[in-house]
């Protein structure tokens, strides 16, 4: 398997994560978004949405969408849970994730650290909707350990990817203990280097 | 089951048409967005997102996020390929929707249609992304009656929902020649009065 990847995306990270929590065996290919490698016509032959991550998996096939990569991947393992109605909550978190979270909280975080935007001058939008992301987060994260139940899942994956790193778009993550406690979890049953 | 959805929202119409094509019963809820009735205290304690559509299953328990519900209505039916490939290209449709159609096509609609803005007061960035997610689809159908092969699965419900109102937002469908034929397909395919 090839992973089209950039290092600095939590978008990227998240199939790098799986692919090694999994024992799979890949090459990665470092693409980087800001020098535009993601657009060139090669890379749009392979996914013509133009985004990373994308992968060219052993049979020679490509996928894209970092939360439909990582469901491929983790078919069958434990990462998914079992039981339909936990695999329908997981599901749930991933694609509010894509929808609520990442629109947010990971813009913020790439203007602030990747393009030099100063806290103050973000969109309040950005900000706000961030804000309600995390507490969000914080709130569900207030009975259980994970998102879906007693054990690390896919939801986990996909959300931790950014929200471990919001605090370099401004959030302060001081104000969420439930998260807070969350990430150091996820990131040792990941086995994610910090 | 018991569905919370506004009848005038795509994401509560994909959960509609596959429960009516699975033959599912439910109490179809109607919640109004623009009356705020999916912020009340009793909707946000089923959906602390605040969002439609939202569903009680028969259990009991809830669940939101349209494409996650979908996922979980159709468990073991012909709307999800058997292959495992397959599945992962329905994936790869349903999380770009939400991330790179959704937020452009579907926004875009909404404010001419519901909120009354001239389509030449939008945005630019919606019209541009939602013009490019178009272009999108028109490629991707160029080789294939469906998203995913030859019959329909999850990937056309989802993006079908809100691709056949985007003439509402400004968007002319008559340069997408390959999408107009797809709906049309979709649209019988799922028994979608039209």
């Amino acid at each position: 398997m090839k992973i089209y990847g950039d290092s600095i995306s939590g978008n990227c990270l998240k199939v790098k994560w799986v692919a090694d929590l999994l024992g799979r065996r890949y090459e990665w290919v470092e693409t980087s978004v800001l020098q535009s490698e993601s657009r060139t016509p090669a890379f749009l032959a392979m996914n013509p949405a133009g985004q990373v991550p994308a992968v060219i998996l052993d049979d020679g096939r490509p996928l894209a969408q970092s939360n439909a990569i990582i469901l491929h991947l983790a078919e069958g393992s434990a990462l998914i849970p079992a039981d339909a109605y936990d695999r329908a909550r997981m599901l749930e978190w991933m694609f509010w994730e894509q929808y609520s979270h990442e629109p947010y909280v990971a813009v913020a975080r790439f203007q602030v650290r990747f393009l030099g935007k100063p806290v103050a001058d973000l969109e309040p939008r950005l900000v706000e909707r961030g804000t309600a992301a995390l507490q969000r987060l914080e709130d569900g994260l207030a009975q259980s350990p994970f998102l879906v139940g007693a054990s690390v899942s896919l939801a986990d994956v996909a959300l931790v990817a950014y929200t471990r790193e919001a605090g370099d778009g401004g959030f302060d993550l001081a104000r969420y203990p439930n998260v807070q406690a969350w990430i150091g979890r996820v990131e040792r049953a990941l086995k994610i280097a910090t």
